[in-house]
């Protein structure tokens, strides 16, 4: 938890995963990395992108933010670097609209790649137009003040996630997955690795050859008791046993 | 209920509406069919296409999925045919990721139309660019296991609606309509002779022409209590009486 | 609260915002419209786009519908102008599809220029060729009787919100803002202001300058306490102190 | 919609029903007035009481509230008489704890019959000891600020309706009512005359006396078209026509 | 799917389970019901009762219901007999009270067991106290209308799940559990045997044996890679390898 | 977020703060803690009491699951001391029980004060019986499995909030707050000058004083822009200015 010691606090300095990791990562996008990963570092799928066809990955600048109030958002800004990307925890639940075109605007003039928040935005259409990429949990006209502290480069949670600063989060249109720096190196092979494994699998499909063969399940199927019939009639007929 | 009796039960052939049938009530779309059909058959509206301007219809080959388990969407893949669409429920409540882009190239190239899933599906850039269109309950990263077995072709709910293997399931922007096979070609009909009603109104309603006479509503309305006052303060100084 | 008093009432004549003061309110758009006005008028963000890229204002012709009933909707179209918007509350919570392509092709005769309603919608790919904007709370192919009779043109509630016949109704991407007609004039120059302030400082943002700076938070942070250390660990250690 | 005109403004003087109508609709119910006023003047079933067996009726001393904000609460508890009801709208979606042991002491002080918010409260065990029963969105130990104000005893909407100063607002298990003055008397007369004919029916019911008899629906059914069969499988062999 | 040719029936007779297989898995609950029947035939857990305490199983009386309109629980009342459960679904999403203290004193008359609604009810506080359970999705004071046929004793979709006329659900605090009668008996049986396994169980864990050495998992977490450290630190230094 | 390091991994020992603090703040109860705390450590609200009127607080021993998999928890009761509190957050969301009436038989002998979980629980009649205080999202008759590794002692998020083993859970009809074991002390100490604060206040409420005047509210409220007026309609008059 966010204890009193580290509420209005902004750590100036985070760890980042190397650039060309991180990269690759991108490459890959969320659900890759999620596999790759052995399926951890999911936020929740309420989180949604405000406009379709983006896909990128960079070091989490993690700002709690007070309900209702974005104020260090603004902290945060001056502590990110290019190729980072805003995560931002709400200590309540709130689909205020913290973040619009003026912010993309000084995100984009240092380098921010784009912004994850555990609530609302607005301008979505100038955002659109500026490609400055979001995903949050809502779009609201309602404006927020500057008035309570949060924090800036601590661990939060967003999207039911405890997102540390420096994590590498990876977004696109399937939805978000963070990344331990120490874990990124590796999970960037992994995920190549699970890549070209599919990439094989996809000419078999393509030809037409079915999972049941490409994956060799018939076999266990048969063990786990599945039973083919002919029709549905024939089960209630007991032409089963 | 799925008993114990049709769990672990694939079902190897369905019987299915004529195409031609099928065809028609493609074109006419969800709203016209349910429409036309006494309105019911209707699955619930959280069900949405992962991308817009899709319209199919298809015969639907069921599948009943264990929650975080995609195993028997490989068994149904086997026993679509061209034409077809997968309908899939899930046991529990379940918003994974059970279906990406392998799997949608393996239904490309069964000749599959689409996917209904009471889940989420991932890959949606993929699926988009492949147009192979999905209606789900989410997006999500997270994958699923090949573990326990669940049944195709049985009778399934998806969407809050009984879905029986053979079922015309009609679905684009507007949402999904499932039509019986004995149904099926008196609601093409019924269909087609609203569509040609609705042309007729349409032309009226473009000429300005209101729907309270198009409908000849004015006298229904009267006998039912509607009071027309000139301003709102009238109702307050009694103007009505 | 509606009473028995004002159901079953259409009234035929409603104020309206001067059509220069509803237009400069529209190109302000909603979150700008809602900040102007002091953060008041903000309908739920549950209200969404049935498609992108829209941005309308004009004065509410409100209807308060029944749930599974349009019957008002056409009461209300003989009621609007050229320039209005359709406004619908539903007395009991309901998702069905009240308005499709018929009733929309009806009120573009009419020069209505869009439909917010607190209910669900259906027909959307045709609605968007005709570019006919709709902010509802669903998508539903199941449509809607005309037996029990709502009001037109008395206040209602939609969105969470008191919307009174006349009030100017803004509404784009962001979501929806309603302002009072005597509060029109002064919330367009108010926003108008604000729009050339935001302008000035977008040029600031864009040269890198932050928004620290911009707003002079530097000083009011400091008194509310923030700290900034170098590290995280700085935190646990007590290097704040 | 609330107008800059009337955020920041306390009312101090209401309208109220007569004490005597008030008692019978509290003796009636929730759920019987709103019957007897022909079923208008629901809250939405979201709000639930936060204890069991409490049934109140009294006049709405409405209250707006700003998200996370309580501080309209104390200039509204000091315009409340003997038997009010205090109602609270917020103008934001906001779940947080408004209200606690310490208010609802000052408002038993007070002579206040109970809450009824469309937010958060807490120390429900203590509410519930000392018998002030509240009709809430949410419990929450979130406690609010004093710092925004909102209005007192203007027209607000709180569980989707809108809220007079003055109402008499019905709540207990079942939910909650809201009536307008003016119909207060016949809503009361109304009311009692459908309890009478409850009274006989449910004698008749207790006897065993169908609802098919008692209502004399059999005949309607029919011309509606129902059908009986004897068994299922008669309607797959055809054995209605 | 409800077909057009099952919409409008209501079919007299059913089958039931034997009384005494029924009264058995009344005792066993609903939680035990759902792992004898390996975990198969679980209503989705937003149904909750009304109060607290009961258990009950029955035959299910199916009745597909109109939103807003409980026309054919009344046809249902009398196809009813001793020991029967209602089972209501809905074709569309309603929250409305369909079923109240008249209904219920009727059921009562006829010896029905209770009630299971895809839907809302009322006058909760009496059917507490006739001591006539309830599971619902929402609790609201807002009556229905006798205006439109669905059916009875076809099969149905309540909680997600498919419900034939016949089958034996089984309600209590926990939940709600449906059987098919063919299953009924060897359920009962099954669930017999895990309590009295369960028994066993309890007392070991009464005497503080813990569950991984009653069920030996201590192995199966070895090979599966569990591993203990002494603290938390360990893992960041590596001590794990 | 959990990296693969910490997954699959058992802590053994954690630090727990004083016995007596503890006892402290459960005398508090979380609304005063959370106060107590400047408004920090809150778990969502959704997670809801199967019973009303406990109060606990104990060390958290904490628990990631799997969805639908309780085998951590098996793990973890081996770990726990008299005095802790279970803990459990889940992989992806998940509302099965997890949690039913033999593991409570199992942590009541092991002197466990109860469980806080982010999903699902059974057997709730037994609980209550027993008195085993659960806090959960969900009552479900659904099972688990014991199949897939997750984690005892490593830092989780449960209610959206991050909880490291040892942190104070204070739990009660209001809901959750966490403490960290450093602001353990700290906190106690000043939720009890705060409830000295509260009775003083509390007297005043009781013999009649308002909230307006034992805050000092009437002039910030001024400078702040309240304005009384006698009656609504001077609001329109504009009696204000």
């Amino acid at each position: 938890m966010i204890t009193e010691k580290s509420l209005g606090i902004a750590v100036k300095n985070i760890n980042r995963a190397a650039p060309d990791t991180i990269a690759r990562l991108e490459r890959l996008g969320a659900a890759t990395v999620h596999e790759a990963q052995k399926r951890i570092g999911q936020l929740k799928p309420y989180l949604r992108p405000i406009y379709e066809g983006s896909r990128i990955a960079g070091s989490a600048v993690t700002v709690l933010a007070q309900p209702g109030d974005n104020w260090m958002l603004h902290v945060a800004m001056e502590l990110c670097q290019p190729g980072d990307i805003l995560v931002v925890g709400v200590t309540t639940e709130c689909n205020d609209g913290f973040f619009g075109d003026l912010l993309a605007t000084s995100a984009l003039s240092k380098g921010v790649k784009g912004l994850v928040i555990d609530g609302g935005v607005r301008d979505v259409r100038d955002l659109k137009a500026m490609q400055f990429p979001v995903w949050s949990k809502a779009v609201s006209i309602r404006g927020t003040v500057k008035n309570t502290l949060g924090s800036v480069n601590v661990p939060i949670v967003c999207g039911g996630q405890i997102i540390h600063p420096g994590d590498v989060v990876v977004a696109d249109d399937d939805g978000i997955c963070v990344v331990a720096i120490e874990n990124a190196e590796e999970t960037a092979k992994a995920g190549e690795a699970r890549e070209a494994n599919e990439a094989m699998k996809r000419k078999e499909f393509e030809k037409g050859v079915l999972g049941l063969d490409i994956y060799k399940m018939r076999e266990r199927l048969k063990e786990a008791g599945l039973k083919y019939v002919e029709r549905l009639e024939d089960i209630e007929k007991g032409a089963l046993s």
